[in-house]
């Protein structure tokens, strides 16, 4: 797969899905795919860095139904508008039509507000602070893309806060931008931040904040949204509570979410032509022992590697003992991500050591058996460090300022990522900008213009960022 | 709620769904309902146990698609006749009508086995094992109860196996049950096994072996099932593999599967007039510390609190620092079904000493400060042990044999339970009694018959179990 990941990513991104068994894109239904059992272990992981984040900034779990009433979907004018187009809905149950339809959720804010009307009763009730994990649903005509386009999402990971001032929701929305940050560095994701165009915005909200990541074919992707709500949803489904002074008010809402795609990024940013090559923090086997056995060292060599294994059992190990040449072994675990391999024979057990490769770099080294779990420890590390560095290095490569139209279409045609410019703050100048160059409107920087509109050369508002979205 | 749980079982299982928040049923659509933060809790720890025991018996987690096109979901005759009248279809996208109607999962052996029949080639494949935790969906039409009858069930554990020959198969229906009766014991909920009669068994199955508890108003429930579902499915869905003589076969398979239910039967089994009373394995707080304050005493009680936190860090604790009076955190934590309960004042501190009290029996013991953590352990333990065999005795209670229909009738219209009498092992005699006695058949137990068939005074060919279902 020599250049593949850069020069032919859809391929790449297709053979590793199935060659790494993350998932089997065969179910006879368009945007619909099935985990496989090591594509779940990795979706597990990524899952549990998220569900402590999300705890520890004070969310619970809940779990509300798919299910959506008609009546309920249709109460929030703009919220409806901006998905009727692609909401699924069940009309019958068995041979009977149903008396009222119901949507498959594309997201659940008509599920769980009118229960937060019933929830929801005093200040003394906020910072109120919920999440799921569910599959959601959205009718997609545009070509569908495992993790990437989906028609079920599979992990949506939703989180609904209510709070009784305006500043309260905004300070929770700064909060999850930070809590979006810390779980994208465990993951090793980079992304650029940018606030939604007003008619981009969630259908509902006030504003919307964006994480956009950069894909090797130069794409961008949304992998989070934080939208403030202000009272709009609390005045369609009634949330009220009584404020400090003892008055009936309308309550301030937020809520923001991620889905497969964090998976998706994390697979792509650290894989190379080899296969994957995961962070440790969400390999499913963050080390492999491949015993190097020969006739008459089989039993010494596997008895060192069980008191390897007992050295080493903070960590995610599998031992490969089946009967297959070392090589085969080692490009299997090569191509499933596997962050180090141990590899273990006569010659080093004579030394007391171990031959220790990085999948990241290749890089052979020998560990002594003396305090390996130390060593072998700081190599993780050390590995999850390069990731990271070289993820965020390949993504700021793809970042450029523009001062020209043309300087934009050359990047846009060329190597592609995120682009950015001063603009006036028009909406008509950015669609016609959009029109003209092919390229899809990202948002705004949280910055001052200092300069020109890249398009109408009129005093500047900002700057805009815009790419070619997935 | 003095006697309730047995006298008005509905209303108190609703009461306490409600004040120990397990699930808000004021959901806008009937069977569905929605896991409040302090249930969901408790649903995760009841996972956690099962998750262990499929993974260590072989089973690895994978996730296929909720929607079943039309065409894989109608090709088992016998499976969609036995769910044709309750499936969900999803007949529209957005405002088009679809191309190819989409069932809702009411289980998933049609979606499932499609891939299946790609991914078995050879028997060095088996036994293969998978499951999955998924929302399904039954287009309920008798009453629908919380956790109990839903439209949809939010916790369904499947599990699905493949194997080579028929005795494979059959090992694995007893690995399955032995698997359930672990999980069963854990939560201790008490159980009785059966098969099912041939015309109840699950729709493709060769044989359906079930669970099924009794709940206080003296109703069964059926907890979970086990089918053997040799080649029908394998036929239909072209399951094939290469055998060890090198022909293609077709696989013999299995599927077991567990829900919501057996989250309601630890939660109703261990209940009581008070509240709930949680075995301490799925106690999202297994002990919580109340301090009681005085004046003088408060900063004192809080620095012994912090400390007991440590000593018993292995523990899910809570510390209850509300400002509220100890009676109402009592109260609280009772109605929640904490195991134990720990007071600490400026008394106890003085004696080095902590007041014990068991939510199971009520009883107030001193437990001194050194150790703490092996004696409560030992509290905790002893707790678990009388909550099994609480429930168990009640059951056995519950279980009647009987010689006459006279006696089974009384029993049915009194106490209920499960009947159990010779039976004569034909159809039409079982169906007959079924309707003169308004029992439901429950199924067969792996007995020789002993004697004369309560109904027709035949020949017995063994022991048929009855009871009221839910």
């Amino acid at each position: 797969m020599n250049g593949k990941r850069k020069n032919n990513f859809s391929e790449w991104y297709n053979e590793i899905l199935d060659k790494a068994k993350i998932l089997d894109i065969r179910y006879p239904v368009k945007g619909l795919y099935v985990w496989f059992q090591y594509g779940f272990k990795i979706r597990r992981l990524v899952l549990e860095n998220i569900r402590k984040i999300l705890e520890n900034s004070g969310h619970d779990e809940v779990l509300f139904p798919l299910l959506i009433p008609d009546q309920e979907f249709a109460k929030e004018a703009k919220h409806i508008r901006g998905f009727e187009n692609e909401v699924y809905w069940v009309t019958h149950g068995g041979r009977e039509p149903l008396n009222v339809k119901l949507a498959l959720r594309p997201t659940s804010e008509t599920a769980i507000y009118p229960m937060f009307s019933l929830w929801i009763r005093s200040h003394g009730n906020m910072p109120f602070r919920i999440y799921q994990v569910v599959n959601t649903f959205r009718y997609e005509t545009k070509h569908t893309r495992p993790m990437l386009r989906l028609r079920e999402i599979t992990t949506f990971v939703e989180a609904h806060t209510v709070h009784s001032t305006l500043d309260d929701a905004k300070i929770q929305v700064k909060e999850a931008i930070s809590g979006y940050r810390e779980f994208f560095e465990l993951l090793g994701v980079p992304y650029a931040i940018s606030q939604r165009l007003d008619w981009d915005k969630f259908p509902g909200a006030e504003y919307t904040i964006a994480f956009d990541t950069i894909f090797p074919d130069g794409r961008t992707l949304q992998i989070a949204t934080v939208h403030n709500l202000g009272q709009n949803f609390a005045k369609t489904f009634e949330i009220k509570f009584e404020n400090k002074n003892g008055e009936q008010s309308y309550a301030y809402q937020t809520c923001y979410g991620i889905s497969d795609r964090v998976i998706a990024s994390t697979l792509v940013h650290h894989g190379d032509d080899s296969g994957l090559c995961l962070i440790p923090n969400i390999a499913p086997v963050q080390i492999v022992i491949v015993p190097i056995w020969f006739k008459d060292s089989k039993k010494d060599v596997d008895k060192v590697i069980k008191k390897l294994k007992e050295d080493l059992n903070e960590f995610r190990i599998n031992i490969d003992d089946r009967e297959l040449r070392p090589g085969n072994k080692f490009y299997d675990w090569e191509v499933k991500g596997v962050p180090l391999r141990l590899e273990v024979g006569p010659a080093e057990i004579k030394k007391s050591e171990v031959i220790a490769v990085r999948r990241d770099t290749g890089t052979k080294i020998k560990i002594s058996m003396k305090n390996i779990a130390m060593d072998v420890k700081k190599q993780l590390d050390d590995i999850t460090i390069n990731l990271k560095s070289r993820a965020w290095s390949e993504f700021n490569d793809q970042i450029h300022d523009v001062t020209s139209i043309e300087e934009l279409k050359s990047i846009l045609s060329g190597k592609g990522g995120i682009i950015r410019f001063e603009w006036c703050g028009d909406r008509g100048c950015a669609k016609t900008l959009e029109v003209e160059t092919g390229s899809n409107l990202l948002g705004t920087l949280n910055a001052d213009g200092q300069g020109k509109c890249l398009r109408c050369n009129k005093e500047s508002k900002g700057i805009l960022q815009v790419g070619r979205t997935y």
